[in-house]
């Protein structure tokens, strides 16, 4: 039984998460997003690389039910009906339609889980459904893995509290230490330095920082609500979906 | 006035340290043995990434003062003179002897920092020397970089502890928040979660457990011992030798 947590998705060997079950964070914002727009009735969402093939996707899919959405620095995407803040993603604009979104860096940890057995999403948002699952897959003796988006390759503060808090979730009080890699001992850690407020580590970090200068500060706080949006997304055939709860 | 910690070096954009002061940690332990070895007399030290390039380079320095050194998957490397243990850089060994050194993670992030307006080399063993440079440059204002070597391209707790145990000597007291990044951040974490024990966090770590399971527990140890060689090592041209203390 092993739970390891990853920082940042660069340079990741697909060796670390083949044939094991992966979480992806991104709490600002990707995941909360995707949260989000699943529980307000999106059928699904496409992540892709890149506005042109978000272009492609979206034609392929046919016009009608698709809405493309993502971000640049945060920023929308000229010509994207939706950009990446969840406040955005309300039941009249989402329901029954499928978003093809792309991202600076929840997309690349999506596709960099290529081989993986299982992938999720997480957030604050459904931090203990995920934490239910992920429990119940160490009690099966799976290996886990923590996958934070990060930030432009670097460390993200708001990420890392983030697998911290489900790390605790999966763990359940039970001392597996020889099963922690180093960052699932320091995001449990974190959990410690922190606390239980999510506003703290996610307004103290790099992107939360950077979300509140550009006018997104109602975003950090969007994202920092714990257990609003109580559903499970898995990543599955390229296509992110709501997986029957645990 | 910045202070960043850069957990590894994969995927590290040039721009990250362009024109900055990068101090380099591989406290297990090829920062550990530069430090020794150019404390017990060695004349210099070249980082190279290859064995084949270690002895293409010893060839062209002439073979007569110089002795090939380094490790893979932290073992010796067969015809190689030395290791990568800091208890084979005795005085009767190095002194006088330039080291061709090639190592799995500590010589990455060095060739990471090209561009940079200098490089130094840290560990606990010169940890204060370190410190006192590093708090002279913030109080010039100069923007400081501490690049941790990283294990394989995935976040070390050892090294990360030791950019803590830095940081914490570079800031001297100051709170400049706003200048640290979110790995910053948490390495100064780290420091109060372990205190002042270096033996802690190093046996924690995975780099610290791989060397135990190979037979290394006595690295370990001596590259806890801080302080004890307090030689400033910089990297020029290629080159690591000793700078004048500050």
């Amino acid at each position: 039984m092993k739970l390891d947590v990853i920082f940042d998705p660069v340079g990741l060997p697909t060796s670390e998460v083949a044939g094991r079950v992966v979480f992806v964070v991104d709490v600002l914002r990707a995941t909360t997003v995707m949260c989000t727009a699943l529980h307000q009735g999106a059928r699904g969402i496409v992540p892709v690389s890149s506005t042109e093939e978000a272009m492609r996707v979206a034609q392929a899919l046919g016009t009608e039910d698709v809405l493309l959405s993502g971000e640049r620095n945060g920023l929308p995407i000229p010509g994207f009906a939706l950009g990446n803040s969840p406040l955005e993603m309300t039941e009249g604009v989402v329901k029954g339609k499928s978003l093809v979104m792309t991202t600076t860096n929840g997309t690349k940890a999506l596709l960099a889980t290529q081989g993986a057995a299982e992938v999720y999403i997480a957030a604050a948002v459904n931090v203990s459904v995920a934490g239910v699952r992920a429990r119940e897959l160490l009690e099966l003796n799976e290996d886990l893995v923590i996958l934070c988006s990060g930030r432009e390759g670097n460390f993200g503060l708001d990420d890392a509290y983030t697998a911290g808090r489900l790390a605790v979730l999966a763990l359940g009080g039970r001392r597996i230490r020889k099963g922690l890699n180093d960052a699932a001992l320091v995001a449990v850690d974190l959990v410690r330095r922190y606390g239980n407020r999510w506003e703290r580590p996610l307004s103290l970090s790099a992107a939360g920082r950077h979300l509140r200068a550009i006018g997104f500060s109602s975003d950090v706080l969007y994202a920092a609500h714990e257990d609003q949006h109580p559903v499970l997304p898995v990543y599955r055939d390229r296509r992110i979906t709501l997986s029957p709860l645990p």
